[in-house]
């Protein structure tokens, strides 16, 4: 029997040891997609106690672990409310135990052994022990701390075209911080013509931009000089969260006029939006393979899905499901929509529906091309799936269908800085599944390759792919 | 080499054999979802023999085990018709070494040794020894030995409103029956507005409960008493086997207008039907809400898909499949509507197509509450999927999602009084994926709380979630 | 650890070991579908060298490689276009050890084994010693020799009804070739109605039969023409490649008028096109159960996706994806469709997207029959799908819900004459899924029982459903 998360956790073959330890644990992260926000790093943010790190507050936090605890049958003051930090830090460890299985029973641990030397089991009884030990190191361990005892080469944030990137700009010009921190595009507002707060919104883009919004073209021109300014800050990437990767034929739909409807207030059809949102992303995509960067596509999500607790708690607090499968044909031609002229831009396929992995990679195999290695990716497993067998299976279903050997890895894509050990987490699976197969004799035992690989998915790729 | 089929049956880690042996195998059954005959208990039924029990007569009986003889190329004689039993019993014994891999295989060799002490191989050779030996003992062996037997602490039957429940009360008045013997309230002719026989239902619905029925309010009214009646017999929860999860916006309908088109014996188009059935489900819900009964989803069955053998057979012969995966936002709508008035009723999500699992274990986690642990539970494996694949990535997939020390666990959805052995089969399943989780350290060797784990997964937790 | 790909490659248990080596090895081959050409092995056709037998030329060849060159980030022209064979040679083995995980990793390592004697490694440092010892022996391994040498009893290619079969009759008259070469009747461009090229193809088709086709009573006699020929030459299968399984109420179609429209050249709607398909799969299908030929359906395909190169290099290129899940009702509507008559012809259902496999298992239990054991199947693993994970993951799925034992196997879909391994792979795959079963105490270690059901999926299964 393997101890409980020992040096060799997940490492259940000679070759994944040799491999985890003497090439992936080495290698910096490229942390290229997170929700961290970058005025945290500039401010060298500290957490009072560890309940704040890890549960938050005023509704900004950990909503996979607020899941958990609700899923207890504990009440929500204990989980998002005023209860005092201590209790809702014994809510959260008596609930952990239940999680048996969950990846949030692994990051934890995983965060207390890098981050505070714990090497214990958290727990009702151990909470009291835990608590004193993390809050006594929280006095000195800052969040650039965090980064640098974690080896974070590259930090993408998630950005607002409006956002004037000020926290990016003071990170810059602190000779201090040696983690490149860049900010990632994410104009979702400038293209949910159909929620509420899109005609607010573009009027702020105006000012941002000073380009005066009166037709999509204008849209587009104040866009580009936003893009401008990102591009100028470092930006490598763009990110997309949409409910479905829009497709619709432009030949059928007047895309200004559905653009003045949105800026009117006015309703707009879900046909409407996503032939507007299609024609955007055609723009933006384009200007993205202009400029070199990466295009980012998560869809699948159902967000919001109760009501009650969103008119609580708002956006993020835990109540977005796994949405259904993709429409394969739709997909193809978002894709083929852009690669007809020549301006496809590198591209990141995530889905929210594991079911969806295998097609997503054989859509992204048809689009590779002579540019680089491995232009269209299927991204890493993500949220609902970022787990011990949603990463097997992601693993698996990219390498059987495509070259695991180009996949650019792993993404945290939280909102924490002790979220780094996901990419530990990660590693260890890619060793683990590597060496599986070198033990039942499926791949040869040479070392110097499967190291290079290894390094490749964990550290290499990403550098090249996002020309870091 | 493991044995075949020994005491250490699918416990492949010490870890696993202890948590089987020590906790699991002595927790009692609460079998909360069954479609046994209460009759078959008030009247301690006796089986001439052991093709009666298995391969039962009169178009009722085990079509799992039917589909398979078929798929041997056997004809429909030897398997629901009418020729001799023990020419049956060899058709059924001849197919089963082809059926390797299938959990018919366990099952049969599960009953054959629990009840009938046999621990050889059933197959064609075999057949006239394992014939006389299981008559023999069937001559005592009667449905209520059974249960004693299989230590089962409660069965939830399946009832139509209209069913007096006499059987219920007579074994409630039996002091010699320990078992609880609950029914389940099933309404599924009530809300089947576009099948055949809904008017008739009505009336005769309309006679049992002393409601004139000519307005959906008076349908309600009269559900209402029959929901009065089943709680006073005990009722825990209720069942709804439906094509899809239903969901309609109510102002777009006018409910009163569709039941009278089908009252009337009127068509009501697919649109109509699921509009009406969403507006019942409400106000079934809520009922279940106010009475703490747990309300159970069943959906995505493709029913009677051959038609042929649909008129001579008639319905639950063995020719359902599995149907195409769920929309999630629909079946989140649903749960939402419930929700946002604080009605929604204890509910378990199951769906027929495993692909949907993740997706429904992330719904389930988006309205849980503090009413008590694990309120919406994602169902054990169903049917076509209770299999040891299928309950295999249904935990996983929990786990990773939710909290599986919160999971009510196993129900045998079975009209046979041997199946019992299919809890067995998933509480050793349930140790085995435990087990390597810990021989792989991915949790502590803490067997106090696993032991608890395993318990209340086996037992606790369904018998606190129902209330018995 | 297994040495890399040894005589007992995938063989983890003592019992795997013993039934492939003492069972499934010693079968003969039946590979019910592919896509070699027939002339080739009438001609047969010796290659230039092992580029050209690897990765073809002229855009006829082998896609599966075309994409994974291509995901490195390789220049058409050393894929496709007419750089040096040599260079494209070293381009694929530069590839080789990226694809980590992937079959074609497996698959060319065998076939270097199998018919070149070569049990290195293959990557860039090799090559130029793989590439001499491969075409040293491609100046005697021809075709002929390479079907002799994987002990192929039965070929079945895949054929248009307008085909003259030429050259199965100079190979049938051929007494030196022993082994069965059989047409398989695939009618797709008779059905695709809404695609370009139809109205000629129906006018060749006119010309080939001899029957002037001005309506679908002259189509169908056409067709009825062409399908006694191909029976005359052998033929016991049908095959369709189709987006999906066309369903459609033809009380509501006038089939007549749609096919007017193709005729004339016309556009016709995509639900002409399925009631279209669906009338012909209806009449085709009667003509398959008359003849007792087996009808295979392949769905699931999204073909053509990047239109820019669809241009360059036309179809079969490399550009096809996984589709979305199929439709549940509709598939068991189509089967019921032939059944409710008696004409269920016996079916083999393929999906391209896994996420069906057990749906379409279940579907094929619900349409069996007393003509023979496993009438109606679940197709092997196809295409993109055609993996390790994808093999056992299609083997489990059709063995928790139908008889694995009377599964009828492996077929290449290949159009490579070096494909045969494939099978090997698949038999070792079987083996090491059942050597897990009894290693697990699932199945009793009767190893008459065992190699009987081995020998029947390798081999007799497939020799009897095919009357060969």
């Amino acid at each position: 029997m393997q101890p409980f998360m020992n040096d060799d956790f997940l490492l259940n073959t000679e070759t994944a040891r040799r491999l985890y330890h003497e090439h992936a644990a080495k290698m910096p992260i490229i942390d290229y997609h997170c929700h961290i926000p970058p005025q945290e790093i500039a401010d060298d943010k500290q957490y009072d106690n560890i309940t704040r790190l890890w549960l938050g507050g005023d509704h900004f936090g950990d909503h996979y672990k607020w899941r958990l605890i609700r899923s207890n049958g504990v009440d929500e003051n204990l989980i998002t409310g005023d209860a005092p930090d201590r209790e809702r830090f014994q809510a959260f460890a008596e609930m952990l135990p239940r999680a048996i299985g969950n990846p949030m029973y692994h990051w934890t641990h995983l965060e207390l052994k890098r981050f505070f030397g714990y090497d214990g089991v958290l727990n009702g009884d151990t909470a009291e022990e835990v608590w004193n030990l993390c809050n006594e190191k929280l006095k000195t361990l800052t969040v650039r701390e965090m980064i640098r005892m974690a080896n974070v080469d590259m930090v993408g944030t998630t950005d607002d075209p409006v956002d004037s990137l000020e926290a990016h700009a003071r990170i810059k010009n602190d000779p201090t911080i040696t983690t490149k921190v860049l900010p990632s595009w994410r104009p979702d507002k400038a293209l949910n013509i159909h929620k509420e707060g899109f005609a607010e919104y573009i009027h702020k883009l105006s000012q941002v931009s000073g380009v005066e919004i009166d037709s999509v073209c204008a849209l587009q021109e104040a866009l580009k000089k936003r893009l401008d300014h990102f591009d100028e800050m470092g930006c490598r990437a763009s990110d997309h969260g949409l409910d479905k990767i829009p497709y619709a034929d432009l030949n059928e739909w007047d895309v200004e006029a559905i653009f003045s409807k949105g800026l009117a207030g006015e309703k707009v059809t879900d046909q409407e939006a996503e032939a507007f949102q299609f024609a955007m992303m055609l723009f933006l995509g384009r200007e993205y393979a202009r400029r070199g960067w990466a295009m980012q596509m998560h869809y699948g999500a159902v967000r919001n899905t109760n009501t009650r607790r969103f008119a609580e708690l708002g956006p993020d607090t835990g109540y977005d499901c796994i949405g259904s499968t993709g429409d394969a044909k739709s997909i193809a031609a978002f894709m083929n929509a852009f690669e007809k002229t020549g301006e496809l831009p590198k591209t990141i396929l995530y889905s929210l529906n594991g079911a969806d992995n295998a097609m997503l990679v054989t859509i992204a195999q048809s689009f590779q091309s002579n540019e680089c290695r491995g232009k269209v990716q299927h991204g890493s497993a993500w949220w609902h799936n970022d787990t011990f067998e949603g990463m097997v299976q992601q693993i698996k279903e990219l390498a059987e269908r495509g070259l695991l050997g180009n996949f650019i890895g792993m993404l945290t894509d939280s909102r924490s800085f002790l979220s780094y050990t996901r990419h530990e987490y990660f590693r260890r699976i890619v060793c683990r599944v590597i060496g599986q197969w070198v033990e039942d004799g499926m791949y040869p035992a040479d070392m110097d390759t499967l190291g290079k690989i290894v390094e490749d998915i964990s550290y290499y790729n990403a550098k090249e792919y996002f020309n870091l």
